[in-house]
């Protein structure tokens, strides 16, 4: 069996710490485990398969016994270091927006669009949360309807920002109710008790970067065919990102269809029991793989489309385990070769 | 001056309470007023304009000297006294929806459809909260530009479910924080650090009743050519109601355009400044009688069509503002005769 050295840039962040959780879980064989964050977290230990792996410091000449390296480290970190990675021989599957658009990388949902893994050049990247999510939902429904125009309006978590927002959104609250004063830090107003309409700074187009995402990486994963018209909107949920989404189809449809076709989707779990008031909600998607859909429902304002809920952990599906999955898919699809041959 | 005999039912309720306020501040002359309410909130003191008067029971015989009733006591209630009101000679204005769809009753928002008041038979529906504000926001866009078809999903906050929701939030919030039990009432499931897609019942085709009131109620007063779309959804906000909405017009427009006919649109404030991240926000609405209007940009999706987000209090101009305005239009449209005429 093949075993692979693999690293974690960033590996004490929020979504680090879930990615080494995710990599844990996951079915690649890992000789060696390497955490490398910043240089004044040298030496923290992070637990990983029943051993200790002391962080190293993330710089050039840390890669070279690399074969998988995951990026969980915003987009600066990876445009100076994930070429270095690159060059070190590593391959680089790298979550944040930094490589999403560029044409040589691959930007892939491992159930969505696997193929495109076959053209990459070293580096991979992870599609934003709120985009895996959406594009989980409408992948099936595009290969069975076809797809003219979607209309998503998102509620999304606190976690977006890391383990900074979690606190901010923690501390507003505590302070809201004791109606005593409060620092904001990690979002542009207040999140407690309130919803913000923007997440991410302001393009001349007048929609966010957040949402110009949901266009663009839609359209690079699935289909440049399909027409997108975002709303992005901060919500104080802990963590867990929901999404209404409206989706107009090319084709005529039952909606019966609709559930036939997610029965058979991996990654995808129907809660829609309307009698029982079971929908997907964020508090329970913490912690679990699957992307959530509920509330679907013909849309009557249309010839043919549906309305539907979507709810995904966004610090799962919606990063950690979607970047892992990409290395999963990339061992098994035979497109990584360890440097170190395996022992056994 | 005429003086005229206002009844309020329901006058300790949320809402009621915020009905108080509103009447207070309006220009309707109020020679006497009469607080109504369940017969164990009988004598309790309610101060009005100086004076303090005394609640009493809400029953058969209290509206014979009584000229504008105005109901916030629920559906039920209305069902059973709005007709009893009407016979002894009261104007009820409902705030619950008992009668909204009623082929007899208008359904009225001032600045949209006053002249549907010279209809009236004694009883007139003032709208849902998410409808008013949404209607507010359409009725300039569609005398300008025409509408085909809105997309909508809100965002309504606990105050929607009247004091005990504001109350659920924040025992609950409180609870969370503490790592505590906590119960659920108000809402079918946790509201705190949560979102909920269910507002009201559903019905058989798959909407809850808070969302086709959306499709019918816009209909009634707008145009029953407006083809809407919508999803109801309640956040963990105490007061504020917000919608993203999407609309598909029937003529070309300029963005520019937008912004021209809301600013001469009486009871619409457009906040839209990007570059310092001013936009409309529940935390920024409450007792504002304003319905605040930004993120105001072209879908690039259509042919012609814009989004944007739209934010009211729906405790004033979602209920009680609107329900006080429409009794100032009525006095002021010569439709409403004091039963006692004014001593001055």
């Amino acid at each position: 069996m093949k075993t692979y050295c693999v690293a974690i840039v960033g590996a004490m962040g929020a979504v680090g710490q879930q990615m080494v959780k995710m990599l844990e879980a996951s079915s690649i064989e890992v000789g060696v485990f390497k955490p490398l964050d910043l240089a004044e977290n040298v030496g923290e230990l992070i637990e990983f398969r029943d051993s200790a792996w002391a962080v190293q410091e993330a710089k050039e000449g840390k890669f070279t016994d690399v074969d998988i390296v995951l990026f969980a480290a915003g987009a600066r970190a990876s445009k100076i270091l994930a070429p270095i990675a690159v060059a070190e021989g590593a391959v680089v599957i790298d979550n944040s927006s930094q490589w999403r658009m560029d044409e040589d990388v691959p930007l892939v949902v491992p159930e969505v669009n696997a193929e495109a893994l076959r053209e990459h050049q070293g580096i991979v990247a992870n599609p934003n949360c709120s985009t895996i999510q959406m594009v989980m939902a409408l992948k099936p429904l595009y290969e069975a309807f076809g797809i003219k125009r979607v209309v998503v309006s998102t509620y999304q978590s606190v976690s977006g920002n890391g383990l900074a927002g979690i606190e901010e959104l923690r501390e507003q609250t505590q302070a809201v109710l004791e109606e005593e004063d409060f620092s904001i830090r990690a979002f542009p107003h207040q999140v407690a008790f309130n919803v913000i309409p923007q997440i991410d700074d302001f393009l001349e187009n007048g929609y966010t970067k957040e949402e110009w995402k949901l266009v663009q990486e839609t359209q690079k994963i699935l289909s440049s065919d399909i027409e997108v018209s975002p709303t992005a909107v901060r919500v104080p949920v802990f963590r867990g990102h929901s999404e209404s989404i409206n989706v107009e189809f090319e084709r005529s449809f039952e909606l019966e269809e609709v559930f036939n076709v997610y029965e058979k989707t991996a990654g995808i779990a129907v809660v829609d029991e309307l009698d029982r008031n079971e929908y997907p909600m964020p508090i329970n998607s913490k912690g679990k793989s699957s992307v959530f859909i509920g509330r679907i429902r013909r849309d009557f304002s249309l010839k043919s489309g549906i309305n539907m809920w979507v709810v995904s952990d966004n610090l799962t599906k919606g990063a950690a385990l979607n970047t892992v999955q990409i290395a999963e898919k990339m061992i098994q699809m035979d497109l990584i070769t360890p440097k170190t041959p395996s022992e056994a």
